[in-house]
């Protein structure tokens, strides 16, 4: 930025300063003079806990409400339900494993991975079951990828129903995984010449199935047993889980036990009943795999008010796609009348989450603040009316659509829609 | 790899399994057949836990084992001591947060991040007292660094001393940043022309110091305030560390409070007593900041043995550099008569870590295993003679010797030295 414009800013942030309250005037500070620091805090004159005090470390107390959090009324039982991702709270690219969105259909199957074994069956040449050690000695990857829920933003699909984009869109995570290529498995077994469907099969108690396409098998699926360098927390599949990237997080089948391979489709429960959208029309989509083009703006937002007042706002915000990275983000303050292009910063790694920043001076006045997303294969991401014309209301699944914050003078956030 | 290469891997892998014991044996696999599965896991009839039974989740219980450890031994108190990251049982280039190493001075910090304050004075146009919710209005970045204290490896300059990559290697984690480039916060304030250092303090009661020279502090060091997505850990600082990438950890304070900026370095006990490298010829090296291009096996380690036998064999470790890059990691068997080229997988980012491996056909002969790594700045690792006879033998710091693992033949591994 220019200097003009970096001194507006000084000037702005100053302000901001001075109408931080109390707690700095106790600090003398003046031009050329040296603060004087008058209080001397606690955690000067203590020795504070030492090394080992945890083996593994936890967040700070003063973290405590940053947690996953659930829709009480939205299921009917803990075991078939979902919890959500405190995007609000986060930045950067990476999730933390502790903060990776749940989502159950019997809950968390309690693995020993001792007992675990994964079998190869169906249409290969020789039928496998692999320990967790056999499948540890085959060459591995290392890859970081989104995983959404095809439901993420579902509750949107009739208009804005939770304030906060823990709600709207904490259904996504990013880590990195560490695994085998599931081509690297299917080839080991011999994959028959009539193969056209792989089906992996997980062994909770709800033997979570569904088919995939022998070429998405065979491109960049990971039977990964690590996320972010550990082994997979038991929510998320330890000790085995199968990463689909791009693809809907139902088909990142966890405590993966077996994979099918075969000619056809299987018509599993989770991709006719479950995981298909109903249109206006009374037919449904089906496998509708790929997760499109999608952000949100985490900060501010309605779990994250606007609390320093006018003056530098950094807005914050992700955006993915499960078609491969993000070329531009575009964000806009007044509901879509003029956008600008937002900036990435981090990794652009395919198939990952972006961080995007707008860096503004707010002058206090209300905000209508969205972000539009546009991916590399040229993907734009539709606003909520335009999804609607093209797929009704019915829908649960795949809503892409743009997100609006109202963000009102005293710094409070709403969910709204703009027409 | 080549077909037959392929096939040469297949049967060993085979062989393995055969090997693998009775667990495989109750299931009937055949060439063609369904293999049969007799046994229900308990964890396919029941269900698990719900959603929100850890609102921020925890480690499987199977994985105890992997936490950070200490060497009791080593310091006289916990407060100003060391602990370890499980290098061992980690994979990919993301250190989780609860496994990142600790190295306290006056044990961890408790601080409320509403208490916290950053003052910048010395030779400033404006000195100023920024909040936590201040230094969050500036622009932010997202990085991914490794930090390693510069004592690490620091008991292999005597000789093999301990019994794993943990505690020889496992002061070091990497992990991405989010916070204000340190550039941005010393131009708010104004830097004097006659300036030279950055003195970067913390708010513990060791009131760690460092003098940093502006030119680093205004090229990449970042004010940062998380990691790998949510607040920094207290352990690391919370709420708030510099970040000084490539460079000896000792400097990134943690719990930070004030940079001085002046036109002298302040010559701390930390700087002169401490961190500075004791010749043979009796003079000291100083001011050696930069980590130099290291890299380690991480497994097989001797608390990572091969319990699978013979057949293949992942070889796998770790490479940094505080100048850049990694460009290539050399792998021996035999103890340097024979190098291959590893295979760098995952994310190619300047001063973070790399995670190589050589996937290999063990014979189930010994193996002395090495790995040598060149970075970008056209840097090679050398030998630890080769550090001795420039060095001597009184350095506690900066040795990124070549380390060797003696693999028998049982799979057992022991660290030692090879002439």
């Amino acid at each position: 930025m220019g200097d003009s414009a970096r001194l507006d800013r000084r000037r702005l942030l100053t302000a901001g300063l001075a109408a931080g309250g109390a707690a700095l005037a106790t600090r003398a500070i003046g031009a050329g003079s040296e603060p004087a620091i008058t209080e001397i805090q606690d955690w000067n004159r203590y020795l504070g806990e030492g090394v080992q005090s945890r083996p593994y470390g936890i967040p700070s107390e003063f973290e405590a409400n940053v947690v996953r959090r659930d829709v009480e009324w939205l299921t009917a039982s803990t075991e078939s339900s979902v919890n959500f991702t405190p995007l609000q709270d986060l930045d950067g690219i990476i999730t933390p494993n502790g903060l990776c969105f749940e989502r159950h259909h019997a809950g968390i199957a309690e693995i020993d991975p001792a007992q675990q074994r994964l079998m190869i069956n169906g249409l290969v040449d020789t039928p496998l079951v692999f320990t967790m050690e056999d499948l540890k000695r085959f060459p591995r990857e290392n890859r970081i990828y989104f995983l959404e829920c095809a439901a993420n933003s579902g509750m949107e699909w009739r208009g804005s129903q939770l304030n906060g984009c823990q709600y709207t869109h904490g259904m996504v995570h990013c880590v990195m995984y560490t695994g085998v290529p599931l081509k690297t498995i299917l080839q080991e077994a011999g994959i028959k010449t009539n193969a056209k469907w792989v089906m992996p099969e997980g062994a909770d108690s709800s033997a979570m199935t569904r088919s995939i396409p022998l070429d998405k098998a065979l491109d960049d699926c990971l039977v990964a047993f690590k996320m972010n360098g550990e082994a997979l927390r038991p929510e998320q599949g330890y000790p085995l889980r199968l990463v689909v990237p791009g693809w809907e997080g139902n088909m990142w089948v966890k405590w993966l036990r077996r994979l099918e391979v075969g000619d056809m489709p299987w018509h599993q429960r989770e991709e006719t009943a479950k995981y298909t959208d109903l249109l206006a029309n009374g037919k449904a989509r089906r496998f509708t795999w790929v997760m499109d083009v999608k952000s949100v703006i985490t900060s501010p937002s309605p779990q994250a008010p606007v609390t320093h007042g006018k003056g530098p706002l950094v807005i914050s915000g992700l955006a993915w796609s499960g078609k491969g990275r993000i070329k531009r983000v575009d964000v806009t303050t007044d509901g879509g009348r003029n956008w600008k292009t937002a900036r990435i910063d981090g990794p652009s790694l395919p198939k990952a989450l972006h961080r995007f920043y707008l860096d503004i001076d707010w002058d206090g006045s209300d905000l209508l603040l969205q972000s539009r997303a546009i991916d590399e294969a040229g993907f734009v991401q539709p606003t909520k009316n335009e999804l609607r014309l093209a797929r009704g209301e019915n829908s649960i699944y795949h809503n892409n659509g743009i997100q609006t914050w109202h963000v009102k003078a005293d710094g409070a956030v709403e969910n709204v829609e703009v027409s």
